[in-house]
């Protein structure tokens, strides 16, 4: 994203003061990629650590390496950029004039930032200052998305539907699982993506009834059912997908299996509208899975949230408590796992909806890739 | 890798229990993936956690999700193998019957614990336990490589520069950036690796010389100077090259940049051998840049260690101290990056040997692509 889009990002960062506010927190430190993203807009080398600070007074201060720092002055929209100092024992002491001598109460992300970090800030900080977790208020303002969120979400979707569309046609006895996921990875970056969501993977016959939840050599057989599972990101936007595939001809338990996964899946998408439990999405989808018997070879959540994180809030399984609320994104993918017969699961990407949901993801959903 | 290797990996762990000992260590908790695959040759999907706990009495137990148990039972060494608890508020619960009554020195990477990871095992084990950091251990531990894993990194290096070579094939004036840089994903897979060493990026004229660090839907244009970086994982291990190329005609001020870093690059290699300090490899490559008037376009480091992780121990850079050893594997990639004219690296991998170094990768180092 760039300039153009300030507007949206100061917005964003504008309902980030309003929760400071209201917890009294006078500093917040953002060193999770995909929150930084969120509110600079601002795109970098996945491997590549910046820092994101906060202060009501003081605005938004984001300090970046300094390889990166005339990209960031030029494509960002946030006034003061800068480095991480090279002259200091640690890069951290870039933060140091934000901590002030007075005790703050001071935001953080305690699932992201390390121990390491922790001490040094600590060290930093006075002694009255107390670090408190925001994770719970980022989480929730992005939970909710924007009509430019959903935007580039949707393209993401397109973007995927036309990569598994597209990846179908090498689906075939004799190829390799990681030739079709680094296929798919091509495709991801020909469609107009500016990466993918997570590493692509297909699992085969054995490998994805374990579920092995990695791309193999292992070559593809006659019999056999395939899953390939993947995503792509459009402007920091990512989506993710999942087709289940028969190689070849398949038995009457494998096509079984696969009709059970793909009706819970349908009934999950059909629980989902505003007001409505995230447990109850779940608890749709797998009791089709248990009334048919295969509840036990169902191992893990119906679905999960997606934006500028490929996983993030709401978590529709079992226990969670999180109402459904219009303009929330999230996957809907319930799966059996059956040893010695196969794998199944379908997985699509929704956006609530005043009245229910819209499914964003539109790839043939068919075990033979064809429209059902 | 599979129980074929366990021999490897048993030695691995018992060199980690031999300074455990050393330090008083109670109990080692490592959270970090690319030391959990160091000592258990596993390999999980990348986004997925695991914990690897260490104690000198009862040996490994290794923790995983539990989608993930029936794999890492099938495929690993280590023998406990647990699944983290689904009945509990919090998965490090897993962790409890490790810690005991007693006061221990418990080892943990500070730079990869999370501050709540942190906070929570602190609540688990006794006021009277102590944590260290053992991140200097795993790092020396892993810098020095054994024959099978240079093995690997060989291995590695060769898919990169068959990759590098293909990929060359296919840049042109009108080329998106993007869409070289996921044409190097796909050929990664099809060349025998199990995925790439980090998402690569091709950079062209401004974007390389800002340094961008990303892929865009730039195109390519006549006369401008562009860089792809990337690498290939072979049974875990990584590779890392760069090269640069010359779209069309080009100027000899861009010609020049090119040369001079290609001869830092040279000066640096021809200075490895056992013994030497990183930073004298810094310093060898540096002075050829800096003698050439380019000093201040040469932003950052002349090289990083690489194994299972793309960055590790050694790092070639100002000041560090470290003494390089035979077996040491390292990159060596001094760089310019001029506004307005364009930006050079050449970068390749190499193994220390007892009397220099040996180069790992091997595709042509020209701008045109042809051999030297």
């Amino acid at each position: 994203m760039n300039t153009s889009n300030s507007t949206e990002h100061a917005r964003r960062l504008d309902a980030l003061l309003e929760r400071m506010r209201e917890h009294e927190l006078g500093l917040v430190l953002l060193f999770d990629r995909d929150n930084i993203r969120y509110f600079t807009g601002f795109r970098l080398n996945r491997v590549v650590a910046s820092i994101l600070a906060i202060s009501p007074e003081e605005g938004p201060t984001y300090i970046v390496a300094k390889l990166d720092l005339n990209r960031a002055k030029r494509d960002g929209w946030i006034e003061r950029v800068i480095p991480f100092p090279e002259d200091t024992p640690n890069y951290l002491d870039a933060l140091r004039p934000l901590f002030g001598n007075s005790g703050k109460r001071i935001g953080v992300e305690k699932d992201s930032l390390t121990l390491s970090q922790a001490e040094y800030l600590r060290g930093l900080s006075s002694e009255k200052s107390e670090f408190v977790d925001v994770r719970a208020i980022t989480s929730e303002l992005r939970a909710i998305k924007s009509d430019e969120e959903i935007a580039c979400l949707r393209r993401a979707a397109e973007i995927a539907s036309n990569v598994m569309e597209l990846v179908q046609g090498a689906i075939r006895p004799g190829v390799r699982e990681i030739e079709l996921s680094s296929w798919t990875e091509y495709l991801i970056g020909q469609e107009g993506a500016e990466g993918a969501s997570f590493e692509p993977f297909f699992m085969s016959g054995e490998n994805a009834w374990l579920p092995q939840r990695i791309s193999s050599q292992k070559v593809l057989a006659e019999g056999e059912l395939a899953l390939l599972d993947m995503g792509a990101i459009y402007d920091g936007y990512c989506s993710d997908i999942t087709r289940t595939f028969a190689i070849g001809d398949i038995s009457p338990e494998q096509e079984q299996i696969f009709r059970v996964a793909r009706e819970a899946q349908q009934a999950g998408i059909e629980a989902i509208r505003p007001g409505v439990r995230a447990c109850d999405v779940d608890a749709a989808a797998r009791t089709v899975i248990e009334d048919a018997g295969f509840g036990e070879y169902f191992p893990h959540l119906t679905g999960h949230g997606i934006g500028i994180s490929s996983h993030e809030m709401p978590i529709a399984d079992r226990g969670v408590e999180t109402i459904l609320q219009s303009s929330m994104v999230l996957t809907v993918e319930p799966g059996i796992y059956l040893p010695g017969i196969g794998a199944a699961r379908v997985e699509d990407m929704v956006v609530v909806t005043p009245l229910g949901c819209e499914v964003l993801t539109s790839a043939p959903r068919g075990l033979t890739g064809k429209k059902e």
